[in-house]
């Protein structure tokens, strides 16, 4: 079986620091990089009044994305990647930076074909 | 049951033009207004020698993203949007811009509490 990559869908709860768009730029960055991917854009818009931050790493592997919701402690993370990247590898960045006090992962295989 | 978001992935075969980054620039933008978001912000990387294409639209209402490999006919999009937008209604858009063989959609509700 081959796949055209590997998805992670990330859902953090009981999270910290979740309004933070400089804070959550450089985890997603260090993630990345601990995963083996290569950065070639990032992006990152804080929403008033809830301080709620949606944005990007797009990556020459496919891409990171978060979008936080501070005032339910909640955030939804995507981790893309195709090619030897270990997408597993950006999670200790996540659970460092935001102290979740659960964190669901769910697998998803894109592009599988026989 | 509340959520914050409908987050659909979409898998795209037998797929064309997936190697024009202005096509599918543009097809995103349709597909997010037709759904009822707000864009906030676009990105596209166009990949050599393959003619590849990564990028996202970044919304209010969270992202589309997508990431193509024309040499296999195959895309990977994601839709997720929050609020009251429809993200089924830019599948439409993709169908006709790409006119794909086969489109797979999956759907996850993100931030689910009872």
């Amino acid at each position: 079986v081959k796949f055209a990559g590997t998805h992670l869908l990330v859902d953090l709860w009981g999270a910290e620091k979740l309004d933070s768009p400089e804070l959550i730029d450089a985890t997603l960055r260090e993630g990345a990089l601990a995963a083996g991917a290569t950065i070639l854009h990032s992006h990152f818009h804080h929403f008033t009044p809830n301080g709620g931050v949606s944005g990007v790493v797009v990556l020459a592997e496919s891409h990171i994305s978060i979008h936080t919701w501070p005032e339910r402690n909640y955030a939804a993370i995507d981790i893309f990647m195709c090619g030897v990247c270990d997408p597993y590898k950006a999670i200790p960045f996540l659970r460092a930076a935001f102290s979740p006090s659960d964190v669901q992962v769910g697998e998803q295989r894109r592009g599988v074909t026989a």
